[in-house]
């Protein structure tokens, strides 16, 4: 087995940054701000898909990113050519090493929109350097888990596989996809690579080009029963389901398998009225002597499509989900962004940033803050998140008063509760201090905090808002920076 | 300068396969069909976004793929764990020497729904395992080529920039995409690798962490003036864009750039009302003596969007274009197939293969086929693709008769044309015969072949069809084959 993260590793990625990364980082270089210690956040403002919450992800590549990135000398002739960038910078960048500090919410961690799921602090130049890369994994990422975690529950316990990656944006697209989509929640993938790579589980049998290239499907069918009696899954909508493809599935069945001692796993049912023909089948195969073997569909299914059918009472055991999951098809953007919240001065206080807009929601949040995520200690469910500035403790034996931030009559005093914060160091100086956990344990835990959440913040339509609110300390900092800018 | 395929092959995408592939490959080996000759077609069945035409790309990262095919100690040590594969065939992976023949349609080419894009002749085993990264490469190619096209004929002439790595789905969906974005006509990229792996010129000036580092918008500005006087584009909304942004621009850009006898190339507007603000920016520049300052925008853009401010009036230059370009996010995949149309016999004649289907849409076209651009002699205008099959010579000095398929009483008879045949030989006997065209020239070809299409073939909205027919011997097997099938 390979190392988790040398598949991403191989394909250096450092150059992959916006143009404008270069431009900005030699021009603090030349202004001598390069050491300025800056403080930038990664957050996003809305979930996908109208949800009322986003699964973290991509947490180890963006460690494997972090922990590569060097300038090769290509990489330094290639922007020299550029003829806009001074020597002094190249030499910058030829002995690049990394020393910013950086915290994390863990893979796996149900997140919301307005707080820092990624904070870094470190010279303004390699913070600035880092935005393009760390945007695309994590917002990648986070995309497709929470889109899996969507569908998985939609499945209501019933397997998801991951079936897409024919229809992935690029091989990333799929590898990552893959992980990404075990993390919220399926069962295993169709992509072998993931399996060599992240050892998540690849499954598969046969395409309507085997049934194809045998004369008929009895043939076919008997061939592969022969070749696999106890890994027999048939695909049988080559030709018709009911009129040919599940009674070949049982006779070849019969005469292929019993004999063996095997039975048939299942069959894929890949088109057609998937309800309708799931029922149908059911009812032949209990018929025939096979009530154990299950039911496997996939056929441009989402997380509605899953739940409707699952509704109108159709027999189906699992579910192969492709392109609508591996692009996360109906919202294929996570708009994770990175904004400046600092700059630290000379005596070591940090001077908070914040970027105005017209619109509200994109006034950004200044400061050095962490976030504490509120239990009840009653029932261990999740109660709110509070961004503080760092250095606020939040003593769990005293009420706590939450109040919306834009509503600030709306309060609410909480006892009763435990708190834990979010954000993890994962590099300290440059230097990785943090290692992921196993790829199934990540998983695990994805489900343990999603239990945590209320229904009325799980429901797929109108989510009640989780609240994300802020101290009272932070809200003084934001809005007094506020009304010094509005000049009021 | 890198070689252009080298970024993809460094991370090498054997394994990126469907595990049925392999259950399937393994089953032709032990059945001993393994070097029956197999002919599959790539295709695909419906055009995104309702549109008109599509754009074929990623034939070179195809081609990339398929000229490293091989499975090395370490995949075979994972795939013998798996304990499903014979040492037989385990020994022929370890082995593999590619031998198919492979045709394609260049990319930048306008593509149609159901006609080949890519056809596949080889020992089965192999036009087998191939389907995986064939499709994903493709699709995914196709899909930003297409989408980009849409935005760039929009834009109509303004130059568009490629600015999505940050929203990509994976460090593949960055680079690809930017490549595919500039063969269906972007004029650069924001991606600094896009521009190293692939010479696509990238371009970037400042975020509005830039602007923020500094105490004030004019001291941001006037330093960036000072280390970039020849390539100056301030980007005004990080507080206000009339109030303050263009008069600061308009500020540094005397007291910094006239000075050294340089001008502001341009400034850029990220959110906002863009058209109302690119008017009042375009009078205050005028006013200040900058009528040469351009105005760049950039803010969650699509062709829709670009058209209607456009339309409006605005007095826009050139386009940003992020998330929604790079992942086509109004629709995000390209549902390209790989489908099975006919085995070779030992006589070397050619069993057609066909796939049923309820979906009439949906039943493939057997047999190994050709596919023919039919152009008028008078004005070069494409009129219609034919498919024939294998052999089939179009003599263009006698009339053509042109039927619709499923109508076949919608007759159209041409005259005064010539053929192009469109699928070109790029493998033969798993030897590449082909080489890739530089980029810029695929871009040019794909703009001088867009502008071949009738208008109402490119229409964004109800477009008409553009005419893929079958040649009359094709259609007497099609039509044969589906009675046979149906029993009448």
């Amino acid at each position: 087995m390979k190392k988790d993260s040398d598949a991403v590793n191989v394909f250096n990625l450092t150059m992959l940054m916006d143009f404008y990364e270069f431009t900005m980082a030699n021009g603090y270089f030349l202004q001598g701000m390069e050491d300025h210690i800056a403080y930038f956040d990664m957050f996003f403002r809305r979930v996908p898909d109208g949800g009322g919450y986003a699964i973290m992800a991509g947490v180890e590549q963006l460690i494997g990113y972090l922990s590569d990135l060097r300038f090769d000398a290509g990489d330094i002739d290639y922007l020299r050519e550029k003829g806009v960038f001074s020597e002094g910078f190249l030499e910058y960048l030829r002995d690049f090493k990394f020393k910013c500090d950086v915290w994390a919410i863990p893979e796996g961690t149900p997140i919301f929109p307005q707080e820092p799921i990624i904070k870094v602090r470190g010279p303004i130049i390699q913070a600035q350097l880092i935005e393009t890369m760390m945007l695309l994994t994590i917002n990648h990422q986070c995309l497709i888990a929470t889109k899996a975690n969507r569908i998985c529950r939609a499945a209501a316990g019933r397997p998801v596989s991951e079936f897409g990656s024919r229809r992935a944006q690029g091989g990333h697209g799929a590898l990552m996809g893959a992980r990404a989509a075990y993390i919220g929640g399926c069962a295993s993938t169709a992509c072998t690579m993931a399996e060599r790579d992240f050892r998540i589980p690849a499954t598969g049998t046969m395409a309507h080009s085997w049934v194809q290239s045998f004369d008929t499907e009895l043939e076919a069918f008997e061939a592969y029963a022969r070749l696999y009696p106890d890994r027999c899954v048939f695909l049988v909508d080559t030709y018709n389901v009911i009129k040919q493809g599940v009674p070949n599935a049982i006779r070849a069945s019969r005469e292929q398998l019993l004999p063996k001692g095997c039975r048939p796993l299942a069959i894929r049912i890949d088109s057609g009225d998937v309800t309708y023909l799931s029922k149908v089948s059911r009812k032949m195969l209990d018929d025939a002597g096979f009530p154990d073997c299950k039911i496997l569909v996939s056929n441009s299914l989402d997380e509605h499509i899953i739940r409707g059918i699952i509704s109108q009472g159709a027999q189906i055991d699992s579910f192969g989900v492709g392109e609508k999951l591996i692009t996360s098809q109906s919202e294929p953007v996570f708009g994770g962004v990175y904004k400046l919240a600092g700059i630290e001065q000379p005596d070591g206080r940090v001077k908070p940033k914040l970027k105005l807009s017209e619109n509200v929601e994109k006034i950004t949040t200044p400061g050095n803050k962490n976030v504490f995520r509120f239990y009840s200690r009653n029932d261990d469910m999740a109660i709110a998140d509070v961004l503080t500035l760092d250095g606020e403790q939040i003593d769990e034996s005293a009420p706590y008063t939450l109040f919306d931030p834009e509503n600030t009559w709306k309060r609410k005093t909480v006892t009763d509760y435990y708190v834990k914060q979010l954000l993890i160091p994962i590099f300290k100086d440059g230097v990785c201090i943090y290692t992921s956990p196993p790829l199934d344990e990540i998983r695990d835990y994805c489900g343990v905090q999603v239990d945590r959440l209320w229904e009325e913040i799980l429901r797929f339509d109108n989510p009640q808002e989780y609240y994300v609110d802020l101290s009272q300390k932070l809200w003084d900092l934001k809005y007094g920076i506020l009304h010094d800018l509005s000049g009021a």
